[in-house]
């Protein structure tokens, strides 16, 4: 016999989570293509060299990078900036800009802790060929829109520059990115601990906002998106940014950002040799998941199925059938008992576990006077009614 | 400089392909739901030892296995059918009957011909638990209604029972599955070459249903399913197959079958050590797309965009955030031109460029007027009104 267990540091989504999972990617689909994204989709396994080198030391050694059977080096995908930035270098044909979204799995060999498994779910959407701030603005207000159709409130859109660094080591700027965690005299313990000038810190803190990010600012307002604010010691982990940072924090949520991004000019030309503008974010699809449902904004249901049509007996099955196909016609999602020959006890035991709100009975003297018995499971109230007048009591999907 | 190129026998899909991908998803989750299956979510990696020994050798070779970089041996899924029956045996507690769907890529290292990918989407649905005959028909229905919510006509339900081959060899089974394809002829002498008796071949046309097929047929009566016949040589490729087997293909499609299934009654105990009935089906989801593509039930669009409105200068950019807010309120796919400074041409030949439909102008006229300029690009005609009336003009997706 084999051991019936999925991979530690991966998850199996049951129908109950797997449904919440589902329409938030509706939910953030939604607002995608609301304003104008399109989709794209690449392949799990990418020649190991697309990849490498692009997300730092850390990524690479992260990265699941196997011989495939032909002894190609290849990799599963990392993130979705990269394959979708080989993808604009590969297909030059793409009218510019091209504004795609992607939500596909990426894969990290890291320590699982809380709300971090080594498969998960990235909601990426970027523009690429456009250096225009506006479209810097676009992005923050596309992710900013995404979060009220989610119902999410408190929220904060953290931006910086990452052209203020200029200067700073990767050393210095990881030591900086800590500040709100560990605090400004441990930021300047560690930076003097680097021999680094634990003055820096402070500088920073005063820095400004950039022309360009005043212009962003600007396009913001103009956007109608307020709830920002320039956040002089935000750094943001990956090397490849150029210039516009954002990241976006729910305020008490203790989960940290469900939200980066930002502006990288350089990535694509690593492809095509051409610098081409992008700039775009991805939401942590999980740890989003995990935020809404700590606030009470995923949906209740446990099941696909708004009404179970139980079978009285194997000779009123015909009576059961045509009652889900009334119900299905009218877009309920309706299941039939399976089992003709079950007793109904177990038949409305089923949908109780399963969680299914309403039952359908058709008994002989129902089918005789052609109505149906509706049944509550929450309230337990049954009624006798025409099959035309269920939809009345549940509300289609 | 890091060459563009997507792995040999991957795919990626730009919009105008993931659009209809995600149209025919979107049908068939529908139906799915309709019916009260749920969703289910496995990680693409599970240990090697849960899905090796489970599709055949020929499987095992295919499979993307490797060490991840603790040592394990990992492999990437193959099916959905055997992570499902994981989960079924790992997690008891699953109410039961458990009707199930899953949507997830699998990874098969085959040679790749017209149609068929290393990496492809399957689209599964399976009941777990039930050994009532309803449930076969049941599975059966699903099938047939999501190739009809798809609009295509003319399929063929294709039927037989595993158990009809008792006493026949693999090999031997291997051969008569082929004689549609190679025709009675080719098949004796086939069998001749194997040290088999040619006349078999007649013997199983001749085969009867067996009386679970009777009933099974009999309930596909009952919930309304024509289009199926018995077809006493149906074999299906996989081992674990019981009882009930099925296929569906498209008349004169020449691309075979683009769904197939039936009860695997042992799979599960490989995990559990206990019986647990289960019947579903799988679509193969590109031959599927590609089918539906060649006769025309594909939407035509290659972007989200309805409408794309243009700014006709930096002043009187506010004017064109509104009218978007305005259409996106009515749910119409809006997006802004991302450069205020470019020329008009540019941003109409943008639109042109993408398949965008329709374009609004705000220009000082409209905007003193407090209208706007709607142009249909297909039919070059442009017309002055209410940013309220484009609505009229242009259906919400």
């Amino acid at each position: 016999m084999i051991k019936a267990q999925n991979l530690k540091g991966f998850r199996d989504f049951l129908p109950g989570e797997a449904l919440k999972r589902k329409y938030v990617i509706q939910k953030i689909t939604e607002v995608f293509e609301l304003f104008g994204y399109d989709p794209l989709e690449t392949p799990a396994l990418e020649y190991s060299d697309v990849l490498l080198g692009k997300y730092g030391e850390e990524g690479d050694k992260l990265m699941y990078r196997f011989k495939d059977n032909g002894g190609r080096d290849v990799a599963l995908r990392y993130d979705q900036t990269v394959p979708a930035s080989r993808v604009v270098a590969q297909y030059p044909e793409i009218t510019k800009p091209f504004k795609r979204y992607q939500i596909q799995t990426v894969w990290r060999a890291e320590n699982t802790q809380k709300g971090r498994f080594r498969e998960f779910l990235q909601c990426d959407a970027d523009i690429f060929g456009s250096v225009s701030p506006l479209s810097d603005a676009e992005i923050i207000r596309v992710a900013s829109s995404v979060l009220d159709n989610l119902k999410l409130k408190n929220y904060k859109i953290l931006i910086n520059d990452r052209s203020l660094f200029a200067g700073l080591s990767t050393s210095a700027i990881i030591t900086i990115d800590k500040l709100k965690k560990i605090g400004k005299e441990n930021v300047k313990a560690e930076l003097i601990s680097k021999n680094l000038d634990p003055n820096i810190i402070d500088k920073i803190e005063n820095n400004q906002p950039s022309d360009f990010l005043k212009e962003v600012f600007n396009n913001l307002d103009k956007l109608g998106v307020s709830n920002y604010e320039f956040s002089p010691t935000l750094a943001r982990g990956l090397d490849y940014y150029t210039s516009t940072i954002m990241e976006i924090e729910v305020e008490n949520s203790g989960l940290g950002s469900i939200c980066g991004g930002g502006r990288y000019d350089k990535l694509i030309s690593l492809f095509s040799g051409q610098d081409m503008p992008a700039v775009g974010f991805a939401f942590g699809f999980d740890r989003l998941v995990e935020t809404l449902g700590s606030l009470g904004l995923l949906p209740e249901k446990n099941c696909s199925s708004q009404v179970l049509v139980t079978i009285f007996s194997p000779e009123l099955l015909d009576k059961s059938v045509n009652a889900q196909k009334n119900l299905q016609g009218k877009g309920i999602n309706t299941e039939l008992y399976l089992d003709p020959s079950a007793k109904l006890d177990k038949q409305l035991k089923y949908a109780d576990s399963k969680g299914i709100p309403f039952v359908v009975i058709i008994g002989p003297d129902e089918s005789a006077n052609n109505t149906v018995q509706l049944k509550n499971l929450a309230t337990k109230e049954q009624k006798e009614i025409k099959v035309e007048e269920v939809a009345n009591y549940v509300c289609p999907s």
